[in-house]
């Protein structure tokens, strides 16, 4: 009935679902998280209206699957770089042929829920209907949702062979894709559909194909986006006359810069459109330069874009990429569109998962590998709001196959074996590789260490205020992987340590995380004693033994947040529970990512090897956040210790603790 | 069959469930607050236990229950005064033939409860099983579980009637009661029974009273007070005896400081003890000086306490304070005993409520008034831990006739006219109330004001650091019930403003409530333009008529504290939810308190009601912390803007919002 309902035309039921979703999530919002409430809660169209309303132009960036895992690496990798910019969405087109809903790293379907989950950023996935059945869509969406994914571009697709006609039951619009949508999901999904500005190619006439496009919106699509085009003047005939038959919706314009001759006519070629004349004039002459065109392109799409803007009838660009980043983010930078705005909504990114939006605290161990945590926290059923310490799932993923591809470096096998050494000869030539990554020094192969099997990416520049003393520490086997100076009240602007809404201050509590030999922990501990309680410790080896003087459940928060007329978010906790769980992850790193490049039983690998079966990972915190940092001193203590060993008592000695204590307590005559 | 188990002296399956219970205590204590977890989440043998451990001695108070509802409220406030002299527990005696079970205020019951839950205190409820049936006992354990009581005194009491005999299915013996509780009610309550020093009265013989103690604590006893007794020797000599018998549990003991000279014959003549003579011969002469009685007492019974504490055999002393507070705690003070820590666990008082001890978050509405807060959420399911939106109880109990119980004042009618005034002329003359109320100064009749409607108590320390400015707002209207200063890291043993586990630091946003004029808030409303997003605020009138510039569901902290090794509390907040059922109880104080003390119709009852119906209560809260708190700037701000009102056009001029924006942009130019 309600199917029926919708068949007429009528959307009312689903609007009526809209609106009793909006109040719930009103309700719920006394349990959401205090930071940016309504970014996070937010669906795609209301973030869009209250751009569009508050006049704030934005852009958005389409994507095609890769063909390749290592396509899928970097492509993943350009959503990262690209996200930082701020695109509103990303899409991501499907492609029939490549099993575009299978769970392969390539299908359509996984590269737009890695973009959401792993990636942090609102996505579109396209999705095709001709040639399909209602029960294969249906399984795509109940999938798509599944996943995460709120927002669908519904398309008809080409039809594939010659023999293809209309089937009385099946998809032959896209308008019957809408219907079922929200005949099948109601309100779920945002959905977006293509417009033609220049008709679509199939169409009997311009006109013919707006009331497609009319009968579309109101079978309960939310925007348009269009094809490409190559004059303003196109796309703004086209709106006009979209609103001259009651298209009230936003429309976006589809934004192709030119970067190449054989991309440009292969893409005009599948989409059958003609390039103006003005435009093959210049390209022409110029077709073999590459770098000449791009730079055509770049200016022929800034001028169209400054048109359409200053129109007042753009709210936003919506970006052709080819999953290239040059001339689209050269583009926006020309347009003041690319902002890559230091401030961070939470000290981490966050995932766009519609059910991790609460989420709010995390332990700090996974900093450097977010896309890793957030895979092993997937079957979490809640996440934990306000308090670490309420998560109710502290059952972290396994290390198993699939997270490999986590595990995998960006670099290539031979990249790594340059940076980390083709041959180890010693403890102290790992040592070495931490130090020149830290230094940004060329190693002694004269190659330059940008990544550790813990870090993908060379020195926050956070961490990089903390260079000089990581610089001294790792030449001595203090083999760091993880640290944060302490913060006393600096404001949420602030365009390294800052984070969440303007007005606000952020706070840390110094943290170091290193690997070090059981010699050093032993001479550690001593020290430590004297740094009761100031500094809490964690000190585990790879078969989980373990020493701490902080409260075994009892997580410490080590980065909180004040805002005006907000409670207080305490992102980062250092937990001991779940640092048990980063100990197996962080052990295997030094066999997966590093011992693995040497042959099998070859000095090198048994190097690592030791270092894995007997150094120690150990993490401090200093909880007088507004006193300097004491952890450089209790790491120089330990080296005083070791190199100055209390004067050793010949007679009944053993190794046993209260011996120790007794050394402990000649310490201060040397 | 566990009966059966259990009447053969076999406690196995109690210790059982005992243990089961500690590991899922400490499963949840994830979940639990960060503060002091130990001390709120252990009972009351395990608290013993780890006193003992660290030779900490403790002491605790023994009460019995009042006669009357007004010596209910003074012995609750006994509580509270004795309460803040640290005593590990205290007791309420059993009265037969008060109703000691029912819902009276005055009843056993709940002057225990009170205890527990209002006076945040750790309590015993006696209870005596001689002449009751088992379902009428059960009944008593169902009812003392339900209100939240942990831990009880199991009794014989005293047989009633000459007509007496031991019943063979009844109870007949404390024993008898200790079995029954361990066997209906497992290990929930912590069982306390009586020793008699000297042997109970009615037994046979000495080590006969001892073999029945010994039944007792094998039934499920957890711990003895004894009897009083009047030489140390006495208990030393009982313990040693207690001890070879194989009683290992601990023994308290039952201190009597002697404090006047009927009241001892009357206890001696109802315990049948007797008076040595040593005391006799001291106490004869000076029987009718009830001061040198007193002083004798306190002297003695130190003396007493000090042999008992240093035989190493008595890990904490329990008073028999006869519902007085003088002698016990001059006892307390002189043995070192008494300490009025200024440490607070959370900045307001903690209820002892099983169900409340995860509460960490509570709104700062309630502050003067703690106990009317847990009494209108005592129906809530959970209470809020962390973060005040996690509360999924947000409906506050009524304003209803028992809870006028806690509307009543402390004071008399004519203690409180003297102070609010026999006559009031005008407006002006509430001000001075408020003013003489602040100032700690005398008002026009010569009366200090020594509390107000919404503060029950003289101005809290942290206050009145802000004396000054407080009476010079008050002197023009602006009728402050609630303040607290800002706070950027001070201590957490800062004497005035610290709270929570030593090492760390205190936080607060400075925050101002208030009542005014419809005139004042006028102008208020344009000053505050000008302090945005700075400050926040909620105005609201007795109809509820509400202005705000928050979010009308995020609550603001405005305090917290940072801890080592902890997650972040934070314990107060402005709440717009809660706001609203605080101010119908802050509104009715105007009526039922003040408006009330004056004839119907009266000229003063109708001041105190033109007030209650046309002013406003407004909270305000500066939300930068760390600068210099600007809510004195914004109220002068607006006795500026009354006071030189910026010029008004006479042509156009409307009450209308947009004019009112041109006024405020006149404002600098005048």
């Amino acid at each position: 009935l309600t199917c029926a309902e919708l068949s007429n035309g009528s959307i009312t039921p689903a609007v009526g679902a809209s609106n009793s979703g909006c109040e719930s999530s009103k309700e719920s919002s006394r349990s959401s998280t205090p930071v940016l409430d309504t970014d996070r809660t937010d669906r795609l169209r209301d973030k869009m209206r209250r751009r569009t309303e508050s006049g704030d132009h934005w852009f958005s960036l389409e994507f095609f699957p890769p063909r390749t895992a290592s396509g899928a690496v970097n492509l993943i990798s350009r959503f990262d770089r690209m996200g930082s910019g701020g695109p509103l969405f990303i899409d991501v087109t499907w492609h029939p042929a490549g099993d575009p809903g299978s769970d392969k790293e390539t299908s359509s379907m996984m590269i737009a829920s890695t973009a959401v989950n792993y990636c942090g950023l609102e996505s579109i996935l396209h999705l095709t209907c001709c040639n399909q059945t209602k029960e294969k869509i249906t399984g795509y969406l109940s999938k798509a949702k599944r996943l995460g994914l709120k927002n669908i571009m519904a398309l008809r697709g080409d039809p594939m062979g010659a023999d293809w006609e209309e089937e009385e039951a099946g998809f032959n619009y896209a308008t019957d894709l809408v219907k079922h949508i929200r005949c099948e999901f109601d309100d779920y999904f945002d959905i977006c559909v293509a417009g033609y500005p220049t008709g679509h190619p199939e169409a009997e006439s311009y006109d013919e194909d707006l009331r497609h496009l009319k009968e579309k919106v109101d079978a309960g699509a939310d925007f348009i986006i269009t094809q490409l085009f190559f004059r303003a003047d196109t796309f703004l005939k086209f709106v006009r006359d979209c609103r001259a038959i009651g298209i009230t919706c936003p429309i976006l314009p589809g934004i192709f810069p030119i970067q190449g001759y054989q991309s440009l006519r292969q893409l005009v070629k599948l989409s059958k459109l003609e390039v103006p004349e003005e435009i093959m004039q210049v390209i022409e002459p110029i077709k073999d330069n590459d770098a000449a065109i791009r730079n055509y392109g770049i200016e022929q799409a800034v001028g169209m874009c400054r048109v359409l803007l200053e129109s007042g009838e753009v709210p936003g660009l919506h970006f052709y990429t080819l999953n290239r980043e040059v001339a689209t983010m050269e583009v926006l930078r020309q347009l003041g569109l690319w902002i890559e705005d230091p401030r961070r909504t939470l000290p981490w990114a966050v995932s766009a998962h519609p059910k991790r939006k609460v989420e709010d605290v995390r332990p700090i161990f996974w900093a450097s590998r977010p896309k890793s945590y957030i895979y092993r926290t997937q079957d979490w059923d809640d996440f934990p709001n306000g308090r670490w310490g309420n998560s109710s799932s502290p059952a972290f993923g396994e290390l198993n196959d699939y997270y490999l591809f986590y595990l995998k470096s960006k670099s290539s096998k031979d990249a790594l074996l340059k940076m980390w050494g083709e041959e180890l000869t010693s403890e102290q030539s790992v040592y070495e590789v931490f130090t020149s990554y830290i230094t940004a020094q060329p190693n002694v192969a004269g190659h330059k260490v940008m990544c550790l099997p813990w870090n993908d990416d060379p020195l926050a520049p956070e961490t990089n205020l903390l260079k000089d003393e990581l610089d001294k520490v790792n030449r001595r086997g203090v083999l760091t992987i993880n640290s944060q100076p302490s913060i006393n009240g600096k404001p949420s602007s602030d365009p390294i340590v800052g984070w969440g809404p303007p007005g606000g201050y952020v706070f840390q509590k110094a943290y170091l995380e290193f690997f070090t030999s059981s010699e050093n922990v032993t001479a550690l501990l001593k020290v430590l004693k004297k740094y009761e309680p100031r500094v809490n410790y964690h000190i585990v080896n790879v078969h989980g033994q373990n020493t701490t003087n902080a409260h075994d459940m009892q997580p410490n928060a080590v980065t909180w947040g004040i805002f005006p007329g907000r409670e207080i978010v305490q992102p980062t906790v250092v937990d001991p529970v779940s640092f048990l769980y980063w100990k197996d992850e962080a052990f295997a790193l030094w066999i997966e990512q590093w011992a693995k490049l040497y042959e099998d039983e070859s000095p090198s690998r048994m190097i690592i090897k030791y270092i894995h079966d007997n150094y120690f990972l150990v993490n401090l915190v200093d909880n007088d956040f507004p006193l300097d940092n004491c952890l450089w001193q209790v790491i120089d203590d330990m080296f005083e210790l070791l190199d100055n060993p209390p004067e050793e008592q010949p007679a009944e000695q053993t190794a046993e603790q209260p011996n120790d204590e007794q050394s402990d307590k000649e310490q201060p005559g040397k």
